[in-house]
């Protein structure tokens, strides 16, 4: 038999309504919400922990046939603890993925048949095989929910391997981030650091990886470097931009060359399209500089 | 002596907050919105129209020195007419910017002194000048207004001339879009037309512009083609791409190579991304395809 909540003073209906809010909650408990029908198709059952629905997603959608911890909320309740105006009807809570530093340069588990296929693949110095070349995203003190969100996406489109991220970015975990990710949050391996400059020498040091600080003052063009190779970029806050220690720490700085009298791209604009232009160069290294 | 509104009332107040949330209000009275200090830096000041603030931004930003048409509105009338949740305390009314299809193409007055240096203008066959090669972006039906507003910004500072758009498109004085075009809204022209196949035709028939349509179902990567020459980029609405109609009235269909699951890119970074490829190629035509 399936449970239903029907009552909004429900110690679970509040949790839910904690944890669409809450930081402090999802990551205490290393859970997070997803809202939507697209995000509870999408997401890989190994993260889903508990499934609530309203009873006319559940006969709509999914014709009366109740997934596994599912729990029924009446409609009052699911707009109580949704983070949107108009829900969807189906709001899961899911396990936080876990990555160390070494995924994020795409080290991760190759299938058999994936890795035979591969030509993308390569090794290391040591001899380890990577899925693809390393290609990093890493922010410093992004805040705009949605601008993570798009990052992540996009990260995930153009092959990067991961993102390195600032303990004061913004929570992969907010409601709106999620759903702007379009699930690459299950995909693209991430790490929230308390020192950024510390990891981002150890990144050169230890894994030959390029950092390249874009930076609205560097006189390189983003297009006039060759990408391949381990490398990164480096992207800073949306109003403030790079704390100079954090660009010091990159080997270079590089801007997008722009015209008009805009005085910066969207963060997120900026991060594609560098991000794109190493994913350009790297499919066709004829075209490249 | 500087009027003052205290009542909420007041038919003016009235008439803001309605040209705040009213597309047909803003459309009727060809004026729109502008909030924050920086839209109202920003503005040049033959489409600014009216200005309302507080007094405490009247002292704090202004020293107490009030502009032209200015009108003093207290804190609570300011919070009831923004549409932001934290009003910076200045609001202005400002005249639509208004242009033919022949701006679009960069065809806009130029200064003696800019003419003179600019060694990006170029003649078209029958000898009228432009500021730049025309780069146009085409909008089909784009309904998020935070999209609509990067793509203009994005637009700027790429180079392109124009941005054409389908009546369906989300209206761009909408305050969202407004804040989100950091200000391109005044600098890049632009046209919303009735008949966008038809305009289409005409870019190409008439004025020789190749227009390139962003389409998941492309066979060919935008980075195979040179966009030297006048070019257009015509994107289609977030969640259904572009109409067959639109995609078949373009040259070529083009798409954006990716990895991972990511089904689509976001349509602003989409754009964002295929603009700044022509303006990289331009740039450097050495480096081109």
């Amino acid at each position: 038999m399936i449970e239903k909540i029907t009552s909004a003073t429900n110690a679970r209906v509040k949790r839910l309504a904690a944890l669409c809010k809450k930081a402090r909650l999802r990551k205490e408990e290393q859970v997070f919400l997803l809202e939507g029908e697209r995000l509870y198709t999408d997401t890989p059952p190994a993260f889903m922990k508990e499934v609530y629905m309203t009873d006319e997603f559940l006969h709509d959608k999914l014709g009366g046939k109740a997934p596994e911890y599912c729990t029924i909320l009446t409609p009052e309740i699911m707009r109580k603890v949704s983070d949107t105006e108009t829900p969807q009807g189906v709001l899961c809570v899911a396990r936080m993925p876990q990555y160390r530093m070494e995924d994020l340069l795409g080290a991760l588990p190759v299938p058999a048949t994936v890795s035979a296929q591969n030509d993308m693949s390569c090794v290391d110095p040591e001899g380890k095989e990577y899925r693809e070349e390393p290609l990093l995203l890493i922010l410093e003190n992004i805040q705009d929910p949605g601008n993570l969100g798009t990052m992540m996406r996009t990260a995930e489109a153009a092959g990067a391997t991961g993102v390195l991220m600032s303990r004061d970015t913004v929570d992969l975990f907010n409601p709106k981030t999620v759903r702007a990710t379009m699930s690459a949050i299950f995909r693209v391996p991430f790490l929230y650091t308390d020192d950024l400059i510390g990891e981002m020498r150890a990144l050169r040091d230890d894994y030959g990886v390029r950092i390249f600080a874009a930076h609205l003052k560097a006189s390189r063009p983003y297009d006039e470097i060759n990408y391949s190779g381990p490398c990164a970029f480096l992207i800073g806050n949306e109003g403030n931009g790079l704390t100079d220690a954090a660009a010091d720490a990159a080997d270079a700085r590089i801007h997008i060359p722009m015209k008009g009298q805009i005085e910066s791209l969207n963060a997120a604009m900026a991060a594609g399209i560098l991000m794109f232009e190493a994913s350009r160069q790297r499919r066709a290294p004829d075209h490249s500089v």
